[in-house]
């Protein structure tokens, strides 16, 4: 009944439910043709420091590079990615890293749908800085999370200092859950792939599926438990590797 | 019985209903003599990153120019407009768009209300920046919207990338409402111009009528359903076409 | 997204909303065969003094005479009524008063859905008591009601002191409200025959369609706003004509 | 603006707060050709034991006794009384009490309005029962409340064990308030003749003007402080002189 | 943390969670030498009308009949029941269904936990009265709850209009859930036997785990999701088979 | 700050917090010249199914036996009990249990304050009825609760199925607690004697202090820690000894 | 019973309340000697853009200049102050104006309280710099309020677009309060000098009384009513004549 | 029962309570090798400005300077420490400070716990800047904190205004509490080391034992009481010493 305005889509200080039912498309400079919804940015609630969107290319549109690092995953569709000389065609849970800086374009060759994040990279002192990276989802090999193999992770993306942040995705069994409610001053974006559950943002319980979006800023409490008769997977971004103290955006600098 | 400070005024972290009796009045240095009531600046809830005010400027009252973007749009009453050496008089619903840093005086022909909505210019890399633009609302042709031919959208202002700010009007028949609750990054400022509904900002249902103003913040959900005999119309403000981690006064820059 | 117990559904001390999804259908004794959801009864809330109940009676199916006076609303179907030695067949929008103590049947003729309000009569020193009453609700004149002609009502039973509940029908055109929120001691049950809108009760707007079902206790502050493109109506109960002191259920004795 | 629902009026479960234009009018059977608003019956909130209406009487229009005692207090008009063989017009704050069983007749003179409160009879133990009284609220003294020369204090009735409830009058100065928030076990129906102020019921400030309602079930915390340029003054019925175990409607038995 | 307040239990006017810790031991006069935890009675918030509760028997107690139906579930250990002159001895999930008036005994044959329902009888007209009722709940077929066969109902008492309530058990694989939140006016005592998941009552999601009672009243909206690495499993009463308008204790007499 | 409505008092369904400067008196017949602050009657709440006051006495007033059983502690000044023949004089902390039906008189010997507990008797099948009683609280030797020396228990009454109600006092520690938030199906009036600390009711933590009245409804979550130099004591009802469907004024009779 | 906790005092994201004995006295570099409780600084809630202290001094203590502008206002005592080589000494109601980078010593001639705001001056393009202020409040005349003799205003500084902040005190006769709750951009510091009565921030009306605090953040809806028997009087502090969009700590640059 | 996402942990906009079992263990690059738990950082609720965690370095871990202040507390195990050619082991409630851009090493000798405090130095003009300090808790004097011996404060670091933060523990006999609820514009993280009470923040109060985190920002109303058979004992970190409008990541400038 999303006509009168009823959506299970909730913002609060501290996190953000977002349904499919109420993104809302736009333009992008950097995305002609496609239709951008972007679903957190830097002034959703208290603060976030990173953006999270789900481009939609018409085949043949194309997408150039910003000036801040982009982690690209396609959801379906086929988009051609050219970057350093190299040609590459990602398919659905095909990923890319594209590094703060470094040109590239994406090319829809059929339509597309291609779930961003996007964040200012934040230098290390004494550490190089990160290359590309390619890969699929599908092949890293999951890791039970704590000791439960019904709860299996897949880190996306090297676990090195150099990177300031981490897209993982987190897979439960049905029935299986978080072991503890978590807090933690790194921030989330999160894309729900497949399944359903209920996930706990402080003190309430939201129910999601597939296709909704999740915003948890610092500290969020948080907890999810899968339900249904098939696995869930959500694709997680988190920032990591930089001093609290010295967050761009939400620092004391 | 405003008298006990009963109101349906609001204020949220996230959105704003402000109704006229609580408008106060001030002065603003380049209105001498009128009287100004701001509505939304930067200062609300969280954050703003415009401002949105009435002026009420006596019969020979005269405004200058700010040092930001500035949109007028006459409620009642006739103002003469000189900018760039032409002089047109502008009265009900007509409206213009100054550029930041264009020289231009405003002057009260008769008693006479503008809704004036401010903006810091975000320049875009690569793009012209915008000239004046002089129009009137009712001179422009109502678009379904979504096709729904019970809600028209007129866009005030040339859909470019060099502008980094649209004015509407949307206008529903009774009984016609937003087709789900929309959720963007982008702000809203909202002036209801004619008749009288239910707005949702949140999980909160307000009554609402002509006279009213509205604040929505960044990402705040948002629905409205038209009531009564007549059409609503309300005026929209709606930063756009800027990349979401470079926002002045809401990226991370 | 029912299956994670989403629902527009709510329960309070004063009223509560019930939609379709929620509704549990048991059986009734005098209901053999059909299956019957019973959405308002005396245990709901802090009280009710009537029962609302929706039976879906398959062909053939057949229903008696509680203790109690009974209204019949057929909503779709077919059901031959027989009672004083007459016999009728009522189709969509037919109704019959069947008053207590009175033997009689129905009979579905065909899968029929049956809209039924049952209470205790309350004698009223002096009065007759009421007899049998039939009735098409479309071919009741609407009176607009406190003179607008965009809100009608139609009373469905004879307005005498020897009944002591009213069932009526209200319809609004798109945009059309209630004047003003009511208060009364009297209760309400409400079936949404038609249309959409947003129903206010106590401090909350509740979106609501048809299908849904209202109840509101006494003393609950209630007002409704129709949206959407065709009319709303609504199937109302009232009890009335009886001294607010000495209620069956609800009085001191 | 009442007409999208706005209200000051409030339903809980342990008071009321009732404005006019939610008041709506019925018929009661001892008051035939009036319009009478039910305020407080037994069925609001979680209980009361009396009950409170405004009977509107158009010139000629008669009532004859219930079966319960009445208090007829008259805010407009004129109202002749007949009872025990005597028969007086009662003007503007007169008033009249009447026992329960004492068979009389109301007749408006001219337009009347008359504020009533019913209750049953709790016959005490040994105990002679009360006989009619007649007065007028500002033929009676008005006593400091607690020492306080700017709350004067007036009982309209005797402060006798026979009766089983009491009806007086508060007066109160500008910026005079009572000296704390009670609690106790009696109940309150009050309606605001004069003035204006704010209304403490439990935890909550209630912003009240002359022609208001309120109801305070037992044990309701309240207090009330006066505002504006007159004085406030309010009618209260209050239950008394009976042991809180043998309520009737509130007892064990 | 107990020891500072700190529990799970809730209470709620429509529901209540109440969770092992809080249990308070008390004596009932039929089960002299037992410590019995009452965990609902009629007192309960708006109204409950049955009890439930937990007798722990040490070896030789020894319990009689009350004047109500009583359903006892043998939780762990071994009790003798001794009725109409036949002797059993009930283990793990076994049951007995015990009719009002039946003179009968329990005796514990080693420390025993009973959980118990009582019920005062409400004879429906033109019925027999039921017998005594034997049972073991695992020799009970599951049958899949409207076709889940992940989601297992089994009836312990038979369908029958002689009974005024049924007591079932429903299972649930990991991840199941009931298929839509459920409103009727029955009300329900629950005791969770296995597993854990969420509870969902009026608007609020609680964590449950085997060992926790639940209480749930008449038009409660509810719905339960299973997580964990087990089945859950719950016994549940519920009353049946009376018109709404006549229930004892939640009726209009 | 009492003057403008603020309290520590509150009062919600299943409980109240009553503290001294909302104490209002009244007069009760059977206490005639003594100021009778009613504490907890059966209208509170949802229901109570007992009567808690503090009767204040000027010297050489008398009270004569209600229609209930009633338990006197004298909380300071000198009362001078007379029944069945007997005459004894209670100073602080003396209290009397007199059984319902019992004549009797209490006069003070000086200006006496009495804490005062009444309740309609229960009679069990095949019990005795209660006797008189008399007693010290200080010549009552402490138990410890549960096993800690910092809870000390009195039980006031004798622990027998003759009585439905036991009082008794509670004495903390500094620092001592509630090992755990107790729910029952038994109700409680308390009155604090000495010290001070927090109480958990429901969900809400108090302060509470000597002189504070609380009342706990049937099954309300209840948690109580000291705090302070002294340690804290106080006083308790609570109904027992009766089948929970057969409660007078709680019951399904 | 402030010593469990128990306080008046509220911190919301838009305002609070303050009140004395939650005050904590603190050292500042400038106030050698003195014990100085910071009511207002710009971490509170969402932010502020000054600072409103309380500063003790004991006789012979002495303040120098801080960075900012600062505003001194002597609540009790006697203080000298030397600027600008002059010396001047202060006693109640007296106050002084000090502009931004103005060398300055207070000097305490006794133990004296002195109420101070301090903001970082925002110069204003064209404008002159203000100048030192000397002044006592109870010599400015007090101005009606929007015509209303019973609320008299009293501007404290000279009413010019050099400052960027005013200060004035507002008196209320019992019973008068603001003509309706106002909301606007500008922020608010207060403390009540004389009287008591209601704020109504946001939603929630807050008692208050001399000497408490009040922080009034951007857009605050506020209202005030005074109680008592005498005249209510507040010091104010309000910034002003800056462009929104320019605020220093609360614009866009 | 934390595997269903229940915990004691709370974020709010002022405040925070954080519980074990929600701690998520992360990396820094100055604690290679350790598990680091941070709690506090800028980022938390509104804002905080400094960061607060726990190190758990196994034997042979190494740690080395942050550009910022550091405060470590030994919570058990033993740590050498080098800096400025001096060498120290540090056992169980040893601390050190180290300034801002003093090169150094903490080497854990043995499995060892280190609650760590860093905030960025803030200048104060005209004053030396701190050196190294080092100390253990226990080998300083507790001070009655406003005369109270049941509550006493120790300063672990110089009173003197080149620091521009203190740490402190507080330690309450069973029962002592603070004497108010205490406000201040300085923030604090909190460590409880010993016992267990009740923390009021803002205007709730939450159960807290040895091991908890608590976040307390700017103004955030605070109160502690403590119970249980120990003393309670907390680690206090606060910032002192620097005028409110020049705060680093909370000022103007």
């Amino acid at each position: 009944m999303k006509h009168l305005g009823v959506t299970r889509s909730a913002l609060e200080a501290s996190h953000a439910v977002l349904t499919p039912e109420t993104f809302v498309r736009t333009a992008l400079s950097e995305w002609p043709g496609s239709a951008v919804a972007v679903h957190i940015a830097p002034v959703i609630g208290l603060r976030a420091r990173f953006v999270q969107f789900t481009a939609e290319m018409p085949q043949g549109a194309r997408a150039t590079a910003p000036g801040f690092q982009r982690f690209a995953f396609v959801l379906s569709g086929e988009v051609e990615v050219h970057v350093d000389g190299e040609t590459r065609t990602l398919r659905e849970y095909d990923y890319v890293f594209l590094p703060a800086g470094t040109a590239h374009t994406l090319t829809a060759l059929s339509a597309t749908r291609v779930s961003v994040f996007e964040k200012p990279y934040e230098a290390a002192p004494g550490q190089a800085t990160p290359g590309v990276v390619w890969g699929n989802e599908r092949a890293v090999a999951g890791t039970p999370f704590e000791g439960d193999d019904h709860l299996l992770a897949r880190k996306l993306l090297p676990d090195e200092p150099a990177f300031d942040f981490m897209v993982s995705t987190m897979s439960f069994a049905p029935g299986a859950s978080l072991p503890y409610a978590e807090i933690h001053y790194m921030e989330h974006g999160l894309l729900m792939l497949e399944g359903e559950g209920l996930y706990k943002l402080q003190d309430r319980y939201y129910p999601v599926t597939a296709g909704d979006v999740i915003w948890m800023g610092a500290h969020c409490p948080q907890w999810y438990g899968a339900l249904g008769r098939n696995w869930s997977k959500y694709l997680l971004y988190k920032d990591m590797n930089r001093h609290p103290l010295a967050l761009r955006g939400g620092g004391l600098d």
